[in-house]
């Protein structure tokens, strides 16, 4: 499927966080530049799909951050700007950048967020919940009217203090979004591929789990998808590479219309592409830069880095 | 290509340790167990060519543990029997079983080992040298004449006292063979696809860094693959994962007889197979008892599991 603006599926519905990020790796530091699951996964969405976002900005977030995910063909319609301050990231990563330190995290008016979808997105037929309380997660699933198909990712501090919640809606979720750490701690097994398992059987029938440099997994009751990471030799900020991933397996999930089990392994290493270029430079910069041509120069690459003939 | 017990290529010579190993995981232990480099990398490469062995034994070792490798059609003209112990390994893993924890080891007649080629072993084409002396490793080298392809593992004790003689043996070597935590020391750099590219620098042609469970990477110049780890639900023991993943690839390459890109990822994806049986039982017991059937059957999994089409 050649890329492109159309779209065969639908437009997809991104609910999560925007931020302020102010990030210090070995390669560099940014001090309150764009970022949030819900941005990275809606402008790497845009290059396969039509996204929408519904989130939270205060009064002293950038006009230039909102026309630069403008510009990109995101819907913004449901994004709300109140009074107060908007969310901040403060973090660094070593050179293991697998690992992210949190030095502050200011929810500002993001305390205070309870997710209103415009009725213009009552009928999103791709759904990705980012990693917010799976109470607002719960609230946007009865937002929407029979969505085609609906991703949601969670993250340690939920599966922590709200782990009936978490799985409330995994059970009304198709593909569940997690990375290794939280696989385990939700399922509490050591064996990645028996948490996967349980996973399932918590009610989504494709688990996807993400392992940063080591690629993903996917499980689903009768397949096994493995996809690599893309070898870069040059990784500025990883920040943002998971939202970034999910968008670009749901948005060219939104743009194929298909949802067998070829169409997300499609997906998966779309999302890696995704990843890949997210993690090249601060901030949303590298994807915003961006071209259709590289994507797909990228995802052949991947699948000539993992085909291998008969015995 | 069917497996069985024909040649194209020829024999492989291995030259490294035979052990008796006592190890404990969370799933069992065993005691003065057949263990060792040599062990697991030629009953996992007599699945695919004929291989010898040069090692050395003590006045203890089991008969019966001879017995069991001879019987997968190991040639040992190169075992030496000498006065005194053989070596020991006593060691334990956690449930993150990409961990070994040493509690103790007992070169015993390691110490005096100076690998001898027995005439037979001269024009061996195919030769993997373990992780031993970069020294001996040299003189294994001198001795054999005109191999076809030559490959060898090191690990982190010689790169931090012999890091000289490591070079030389890589210089000398088609395939460098290695772990994650070994490439990154041996080169200093975090990023493991510079590291690789680095050791390309060394001399090899080939450059195969080993994950663990989350599978293996190869590099040449102008070539990147990658393996994931195949899904194992119950892993009982790791020990000899490595030297296993060895056997197979250099069997698989010394039966076949090939050794461009196609070849060398078959190879890997073998490898990748044999280690996946060795750890799901303790010493070589899974090994021992292994079927040609099963071997096919894992590797069309591993293809099946990686599958994508364009997008």
């Amino acid at each position: 499927m050649a890329l492109g603006s159309g779209q065969m599926g639908g437009p997809l519905l991104t609910v999560g966080s925007v931020a302020l990020d102010s990030v210090r790796t070995p390669f560099g530091e940014v001090v309150e530049e764009l970022g949030g699951a819900a941005c990275y996964a809606s402008v790497s969405a845009s290059f396969f799909t039509a996204p929408r976002v519904v989130a939270v900005i205060g009064e002293d977030f950038p006009e230039r951050h909102v026309a630069r995910v403008a510009a990109r063909g995101v819907d913004l319609a449901g994004l709300q700007r109140v009074a107060g301050k908007t969310f901040r990231w403060l973090g660094y990563y070593e050179y293991d950048l697998n690992q992210a330190h949190t030095v502050r995290t200011e929810l500002n008016v993001f305390e205070g967020f309870r997710p209103t979808l415009p009725e213009s997105y009552h009928t999103s037929p791709y759904v990705f919940l980012a990693n917010i309380d799976p109470v607002l997660q719960l609230s946007v699933l009865d937002q929407v009217r029979r969505p085609k198909l609906v991703a949601c990712d969670t993250m340690n501090y939920w599966i922590e203090s709200a782990r009936d919640k978490v799985l409330e809606v995994l059970a009304r979720c198709d593909i569940a979004l997690m990375n290794e750490a939280e696989a385990r701690e939700l399922v509490g097994m050591p064996n990645l591929i028996s948490c996967a398992r349980q996973i399932l059987d918590y009610g989504p029938g494709v688990v996807i789990i993400k392992k940063g440099e080591h690629g993903s997994m996917m499980l689903t009751q009768d397949s096994y998808f493995t996809a690599p990471g893309y070898p870069l030799e040059e990784v500025k900020d990883p920040t943002g590479a998971g939202d970034t991933f999910a968008g670009g397996l749901m948005g060219y999930l939104a743009r194929c219309g298909e949802t067998d089990d070829s169409a997300v392994r499609r997906a998966i290493i779309c999302g890696t592409v995704m990843a890949s270029f997210a993690v090249e430079d601060f901030s949303l910069d590298r994807l915003l830069r961006l071209t259709h041509e590289e994507i797909a120069e990228r995802y052949h690459d991947i699948v000539a880095m993992t085909r291998v003939e008969a015995m």
